[in-house]
């Protein structure tokens, strides 16, 4: 089982209210496949410039992650995300942002990667997801991230890839931006009619609601006393959520829900430090105590009459 | 088992983006008896004008309401809210208050009432609220619900009566309002520090938060595709909430989360219509439905390695 995923690996500087780090490793597929690699092998496709060092690649060393995919660019430099968070650390403020090597990313998939069982195209145009979409073959699951930015400037050919995949992992803010339906549950169902089996909706602190045509699960966030940087939260759910998936040899409502708390452990994990040094410390027995947590959170019984 | 409230019954005027109503009945305590009365005996205690009629105190009638309490001043009017929410049904805004007879509520207890197994002080003035619990006795659990209002202007007098209760039902944002603390589960442990055993926050659509000193239980909201009308949502919670642990012999954990399901159930009948309008016609098998709908909403199974 393996899972291929075409995103960004990037440079962030990052400003919370309890610290300030002006360089540090980050990118949507930086994150998720630190976190799907706890569950299945990992095919990376990406691109950085010359300032990304062999300590930088390091962040993927013994981890079950090819970054035979990630390209360097000569002469350029790696994408860079400034943000800024205030106390309500739901909210990103982006201060920078450089494309640098990313405005000329053309995603290309190798021959050797053309067949993976999960494919996850993590934020980035539409158009490049279509065309990743165009070269890979027909995984088992193909899954997209996408933001605010590319719905309003790229409604048409977001819904293009819509209708290709069969899973869309969303921001609760950004289903109503969409779909432009107030009711939550609406919403989803119009991006559901447009061809998608299930939908994953990525609520922040208040955790993550899955649809699909004939179920809705809800699963709350884990309840942390120290949330230090928010940075990547997102990508990490999607890369425990579909590394979780991609390992197991069916996919049901049952190991659907499943793959939805293994996400939601992982995010809880990035959260508490800045950047990965948290994913980069944990083990999977931590991840499986952390899943036992979640049983205890969410638990009652049955209620007889 | 019985329960007693102290809070308002009023009369609302509501607009919503579905509707608009001029005159419904509505207040804390009224949404309360009603949802609790579906478990337990409830004595209410509040005051309304000569403007309320037998027809409108037929919401309480055919129910184990006891409106022995609710006292009628000649020559006044009843307490009157009418507020309008928009298409983010999450925030009301007031568009008049009229305290009316509510201005002079003082809240007497009677002989009779005096020794409730469940007491619950709805939404009113913190030094009312004490006052009562002067009055009562030592029921086997006292709980209180308070809006940002009082935690602005009377928040010496809200500690006051937070210390001498078990369990304090509240908002996320008043948690943080009152602690001035960011981090939730941190703000929610400054609370318990002065006393309670339970803290329940209200997140809306969101679900609720449970948090004692030893043990954190998370509950989604119901995702409804009409919501109709928010008003009384959290009075209907707290109803369902209390009026199922009142019936219970024991008050645990288990128990407590099952109420907390209870609660939440109740709360989203409450909002698919008008008013009390959905409450006056479900039966205990629709509550005993949704129970289960919240089970296969949140369950998922255990992960073997």
């Amino acid at each position: 089982m393996s899972i291929l995923v075409v995103g960004s690996v990037a440079f962030d500087a990052l400003q919370t209210p309890f610290g300030k780090v002006d360089r540090c490793i980050g990118g949507s597929a930086t994150y998720f496949s630190v976190a799907a690699s706890f569950f299945t092998d990992v095919d990376l496709v990406a691109v950085v410039g010359e300032d990304f060092t062999d300590e930088d690649a390091s962040v993927f060393n013994g981890r079950r992650i090819n970054i035979e995919g990630l390209e360097r660019v000569q002469g350029a430099r790696t994408f860079f995300w400034s943000g800024e968070y205030g106390y309500d650390l739901n909210v990103a403020k982006t201060r920078d942002t450089q494309l640098n090597v990313f405005a000329d990313f053309k995603p290309r998939i190798s021959e050797k990667q053309k067949n993976p069982d999960v494919l996850f195209l993590a934020n980035i145009d539409p158009v490049l997801q279509y065309e990743v979409l165009q070269q890979a073959g027909r995984p088992r699951l193909i899954a997209l991230d996408t933001m605010n930015y590319w719905i309003s400037s790229k409604h048409d050919d977001l819904e293009r890839v819509f209708r290709a995949v069969d899973l869309v992992i969303i921001n609760e803010a950004e289903v109503r931006q969409f779909t432009n339906e107030a009711n939550l549950v609406k919403a989803c169902r119009q991006i559901l009619d447009l061809g998608p089996s299930t939908l994953v909706v990525k609520r922040g602190e208040y955790g993550v609601l899955m649809i699909t045509k004939t179920a809705i699960f809800a699963a709350p966030a884990y309840p942390l006393e120290n949330v230090f940087d928010p940075t990547g939260a997102g990508d990490t759910f999607a890369g425990g959520f579909l590394g979780y998936l991609a390992s197991r040899s069916e996919i049901h409502d049952k190991e659907l829900r499943r793959a939805i708390i293994f996400g939601s452990v992982l995010a809880s994990f990035t959260v508490e430090k800045f950047s990965l040094d948290r994913l980069r410390e944990i083990s999977i027995n931590e991840i499986h105590e952390r899943y036992q947590d979640f049983r205890a959170l969410t638990h009652f019984e049955d209620f007889e009459k």
